[in-house]
């Protein structure tokens, strides 16, 4: 059973999974998958072709379990792993590759050539820059740009690359090409301009080491330390994951 | 008298006040309800449902001699009072409560469970996390974000609250649950990261706090203070509120 | 031959150049022209009319060969020239004036009443105040905020003037009333609260000269400078205009 509102046009060399839905006015372009379960939502387009392209409508995948919320456009040639879920007027672009239980903040660009990891999460708002790699568990917080190219406009771009479980707090901006550590915090409105070492946090404009994240206390009356949030938080992820998280 | 273009969808729960108009591509969801003399332009959803909620679809308030530009998202359960204007492609997320005259710029999101009082206004590319408290006559300028998790990710959210007649210039970022103060000024691209105080003004990053709002001069010719506001600025307001203004 | 899907909304008073494209859902509102060899993609609203404007809507000017991608809106009384190419939800307001081959990125958002000239690049989430000037090869990175306000709110709005060839970086912010002069470059996430003067970079909130850009070293393997750009980056500019450039 798929659901196809009447006003959604799908092309015949779609694939649509079982039990998907599509809302109104939405546009599935040549070539696209959506994997069993999902919903995809209003004014959405998934498969988008960039027509300054020379290159036939690659084939996009989006995994099972998925919800797209309305307005997303996803461009052909991504492919997004199950779970998926987006806000509204999402965009990701071309040769994006992500894992399962990917979200995606409101207003969220993904400007393509992107690695995205397993359980990643993007608030709202966010700019990530070609070439950008994320590994798993990573969090963004709203209204961060993540660049690319280190002298503007160039052809010589360098992607950063965004460790496990760090977190990059709201209004931040990464120069090009740096390494945020795992397990790092990035303060908010910080610009970072150096590598951040595994386990510390950064804060400011330029930003500097503060302390190792671990040192950093919940704002809470327990006392306890705010990271590895894995020790307390674990909202939305699935139980074979976080079972042994709190340990 | 009600306008529904042919290609907008009504839900039968709808109520539509008289003298709506509902432009092309529109939808309108359960329980939705707009006021007399409201315009909804084209690509808006009113009412949004939450996919994700357990709950039924709750009642969505829109008041009279509104006017919500094109591809705005008001999710089911905010209540938004009478002469409201949005900008295009604004979210406003569940539970967010607002007085008369509200203002919301383009591509600015509420995330839902806030308190926003009455002739607040809002610029452009906006993000307040939820349980932010917003009293009466708050200004706030383009790309600022207020958010409310001290330690993300985490459960333990605190909203700030942004008390009467301040303005919040353009690019700064409020940290979690931190009061700025009645008639109080933050300057632009600044990080607040402690409260401000009534009647005064802070600026950069981090935060200092400069000198009071009343002593800012004006960049014209007059020589005048630009704070308070109300003393030199009265447009779009009410007659009946600004009467007592200038004197 | 025009190709107008069939559920384009197209105004009889609207002029469509030969070999037009108009994709679904799109509207094209009273008196707007559209030149020839243009594609409109889905969702796209061309000569909006602002509903608040006690005016009749003012013609609009779409060039030649233009790209307008998904969701954009161009309100009513804009001219813009050949070869314009949008991202996807990008907003022009009113009598916004630009030369030929402007690119504007998605989410970016022009308020009005401003003059750019030819050959200008915005990327993505940008936001430009009413009364901004822009002249000739200048370069906009994401997320960088134009104002126009000294002392918000107030009537006293006094646009800034971002002269040829300069380049902004990601997340800065120009306060209003200033020059970038030729050549210059603002760093990444700058407040910036003084004229730049023509070929100097400045950085940092509040953002301090730093060295004349032509010092600023390309971060290959090149050892060559950065700036002019021009010396070292052509792509997407018509040969006419690029043959002189790296001599």
């Amino acid at each position: 059973m798929v659901k196809i509102h009447p006003t959604a046009i799908v092309s015949d060399s779609a694939i649509i999974g079982t039990n998907v839905s599509i809302g109104p006015y939405s546009i599935i372009y040549d070539n696209a998958f959506i994997g069993e379960n999902s919903v995809i939502e209003a004014y959405c387009q998934i498969g988008y072709p960039s027509i300054i392209s020379d290159n036939d409508i690659a084939p996009t995948y989006i995994g099972n379990n998925s919800l797209i919320r309305s307005n997303t456009t996803i461009y052909h040639s991504a492919e997004l792993g199950d779970n998926l879920t987006t806000g509204h007027n999402v965009i990701v672009r071309e040769n994006t590759h992500a894992g399962c239980y990917f979200q995606i903040g409101t207003f969220t660009e993904i400007q393509g050539d992107c690695e995205i990891g397993n359980y990643v999460r993007f608030q709202s708002n966010i700019f990530i820059a070609k070439k950008t790699i994320i590994k798993d568990f990573v969090w963004i917080l709203p209204n961060v740009t993540i660049t690319n190219d280190p002298t503007p406009p160039s052809d010589n771009l360098i992607g950063c690359l965004i460790d496990d479980y760090a977190v990059i707090c709201s209004g931040s901006l990464i120069l090009p090409g740096l390494t945020i550590g795992k397990g790092s915090v990035v303060g908010a409105l910080s610009c970072v301009t150096k590598n951040v070492r595994d386990g510390f946090c950064v804060l400011g404009n330029p930003a500097k080491e503060t302390k190792e994240a671990n040192k950093i206390i919940k704002k809470d009356l327990s006392g306890l330390p705010a990271y590895p949030w894995t020790n307390h938080f674990n909202r939305g992820y699935p139980g074979n994951i976080t079972m042994n998280w709190n340990k």
